[in-house]
């Protein structure tokens, strides 16, 4: 997948080589020979007459791991012991846990904790049903729910693998919000199914978090639990992709002093996250937007609509435009790739209008290469982290359900979808804005704090807590 | 609820006194007075005028509560702040978290845990199903499934009521096993229902713990999971119950110097833990047993028998008796009542044989006065914390599902049961053994273990761990 050596393909080889001669200064040599990067060598045993050491490396992909230790096998005198893939080593017995916030000492704890105890904070409860935000992990807690049909850009993988993923999401839950999400992985891919199982564990959660439910079904399953639940429901691949976009969008366009209602867009890509941009980009105040899928522009002539894309063709392409992506593109102000790796080109680019902005987040490859696409266009985002712009869901999600935890909101609105967006971009400060600065890192330590507040005040129908100076950004009317 | 003031029931109350004075040394005894209990008293607070004090106290209900602050409120000069409730105060936020194992600190760790690298564990696990209880929290997680419908003695109170019951269960889980447990709360009382909705979550966990489902529906969710997933499904009310019965029993037997096979039984309650407490002794090899419910002995010639009660009626009472529970106790040895408080007296007791067993396990309140029950039985045992020989299901279910987890078993068999049972009985030494000490504390550190250790050998096939001798007590063949 990757085509330089990342971290999240890191090995660690352990080896033993002779005490003296060149045997450890050939090792790095070794690695960066066969194009692995050495990012820590630790001496685990020394002897006199040999060294046990641990090299650990970032490598490209598997064949690459087995180029690296063939590398390191010609070096002098030098013993292989076994090469370990540290992103494996991590996932080793899962990666979270549940705790108990009680302290289980004696019998005396035990009796509050449990019964007797327990029993009076049940009855409290049963008499009045709200109290179990107040009493219970509901306030704080939500499910992270998938049917594993288009896990990352793996696609139909099942349940079970994509326990991974969700735990993975769970943790990011913690870290940026202090949620406690655990993973609900659905044994079945049917629409009725899937929303019925999530109504019966409902009473347990706070929030529902759809993720990596594949499009069309995934539209169905969240308007039907918006239907039936008194808790938020929000699919990741959707609107926290719509967020991160409209936010990084907002940014873009100061940079380039353009405003959202006046700019051309074109889009590439019709699925979940596809239409979720474009349903936020309208309701920002967008107005001139043409969606492509692989067949190109999605007009209201084409004999192959599903109810979602007749929504797509009924409000979008003015000008009825039958065309291909590449045509869509040309004189546009914004291209918005949400769809399949390699489908554009440098000039592709360069027949878009002056000051274009590139989102191009197909991942991990992007829709055209992010330096070609440097040359000409006047911002650049993908949804990789080894470029500047990273759009990532990681900067709405935590934020978004924080807030609407706090608020113990009952629904999602698209209020408070805009309300995050602006509240995202509004991180970015004017003197930090910059073509290659539109989007904060998801390590910067206001993210979640000022999408959640942003959220929460919505939910409660105030006014954000954040100076509204802050969010009217240029496209914002 | 409770006869005596219990720490269940704890109350904090904050006031103020005048710093001169018998004040002070009036609280306790204004306490004291009132039937409270005190277990704290801190000054958080000293004036030359006045102290402020945190009065903690054990108390026996809510109008006991009132008492007691309407006690203290006549002391001179006092001031009462405020009157909290260390239970509810425990309970606030909810009694469970949940945490990364894995740390996020940087992108590295990021692109490790979650996108690129997780693909890469995904990818494994969809080649290689099995991998999952390697890669995932599968390994370690049971779900703790309710539907509301029979939560502790407090009955049918929906599933948002039973949360806090099913966290502490859950808590449990941690403190005693080291297993994350989640609680799942199912908004649906319809046996179809709650079998799909396990069955559909089943792949992210390892083990299903059923709680709190009402008989008779909690028979038929079982067995119909126990046919359909490849986890163990084990409902702790029926099973829990069964292995700490057979437990004490074995021992209380070694104390008066009898064997099952050879005893006399007389049950009352054939609801889910009867029934279940039932099969297991006579799998153990007890012989000779009644069952009586409300409306007394159960035989073949009832015409109320579902397929529960039938069962019960073909495979006891082999003498058709058919009269009440007092007469199915006249020369019993055993009496294990699993049904409502003070349905016996301590002359029922008496017309027992000599050196009667007496298990009383109704919660809170039991059968038979635990305090008139041992005037006329050897051994006496019930459900409460606060009189030898308490029967809990603390005792069983950590250790049986830690040995489930560790041997992946895919089902729990009757012999697991057993050996869990014997296990647990193995506790208690030969020089411990006597009339009040029949089966360990919940505390007893090494309980879990034991029992672990025999269920994850009986599950592989092999011989328990633990010496074979140590199981052969004296009612085994």
């Amino acid at each position: 997948m990757a085509t330089v050596p990342s971290v999240s393909y890191s090995i660690t080889i352990r080896l033993e080589v002779p005490a003296g001669g060149k045997a450890v200064s050939q090792l790095t040599h070794a690695v960066e020979h066969a194009g692995g990067v050495v990012t820590a060598l630790d001496v685990s045993n020394a002897g006199h007459e040999k060294l046990r050491i641990d090299v650990t490396c970032a490598a490209r992909d598997a064949d690459h791991v087995q180029e690296i230790v063939d590398g390191l096998s010609r070096v002098e005198g030098v013993t292989i012991h076994k090469v370990s893939d540290r992103t494996f080593l991590m996932h080793l017995g899962g990666k979270i846990e549940m705790n108990s916030k009680v302290p289980l000492r004696n019998r005396d704890e035990l009796s509050m904790a449990y019964t007797p105890g327990v029993a009076r904070v049940s009855m409290a409860i049963a008499r009045n049903p709200e109290d179990a935000r107040r009493l219970t992990i509901k306030r704080n807690s939500v499910a992270v729910v998938t049917d594993g049909s288009a896990v990352l850009g793996l696609g139909n993988i099942g349940p079970a693998a994509a326990l991974p993923v969700m735990e993975g999401k769970a943790a990011l839950f913690k870290r940026f919000a202090g949620i406690d999400a655990w993973p609900i992985c659905l044994d079945t891919q049917d629409v009725d199914e899937i929303v019925r199982a999530v109504q019966l564990i409902s009473p347990g959660f706070g929030g529902i978090n759809l993720e990596d439910i594949s499009a069309p079904r995934c539209f169905e399953v969240e308007r039907r639990l918006r239907e039936l639940l008194d808790i938020p429901v929000f699919h990741d691949d959707q609107h926290g992709t719509a967020i991160c976009v409209l936010a990084a969008l907002t940014n873009a366009l100061k940079v380039v002093g353009k405003e959202l209602p006046h700019v051309r867009i074109a889009m590439a890509g019709a699925g979940a996250a596809g239409s979720a941009v474009l349903r936020l980009l309208l309701a920002a105040g967008a107005k001139d937007v043409i969606v492509c899928d692989y067949r190109g522009a999605i007009h209201e002539g084409r004999d192959d609509l599903d109810d979602s894309l007749r929504w797509i063709a009924e409000n979008t392409n003015s000008g009825n435009y039958t065309g291909d992506l590449r045509g869509a593109l040309e004189g546009a102000d914004v291209f918005i790739g949400v769809s399949a790796p390699g489908i554009l080109t440098g000039e592709d680019i360069a027949r878009m209008a002056d000051d274009a902005i590139v989102f191009a987040l197909a991942n991990p490859e992007p829709e055209v290469s992010p330096d070609e696409a440097r040359e000409y266009a006047a911002v650049v985002a993908t949804g990789r982290s080894d470029y500047p712009n990273q759009i990532n869901n990681v900067l709405a999600f935590p934020g978004v359900f924080r807030g609407l935890l706090d608020a113990q909101a009952k629904e999602v609105t698209e209020e408070m979808l805009l309300a995050a967006a602006r509240a995202l971009a509004s991180v970015v400060t004017d003197d930090e804005l910059g073509p290659n600065y539109i989007i904060p890192s998801v390590f910067h330590p206001d993210v979640a704090h000022v999408v959640a507040t942003a959220v929460r005040e919505t939910a409660r129908g105030g006014l954000p807590a954040t100076d509204l100076a802050e969010y009217r950004t240029g496209d914002r009317e």
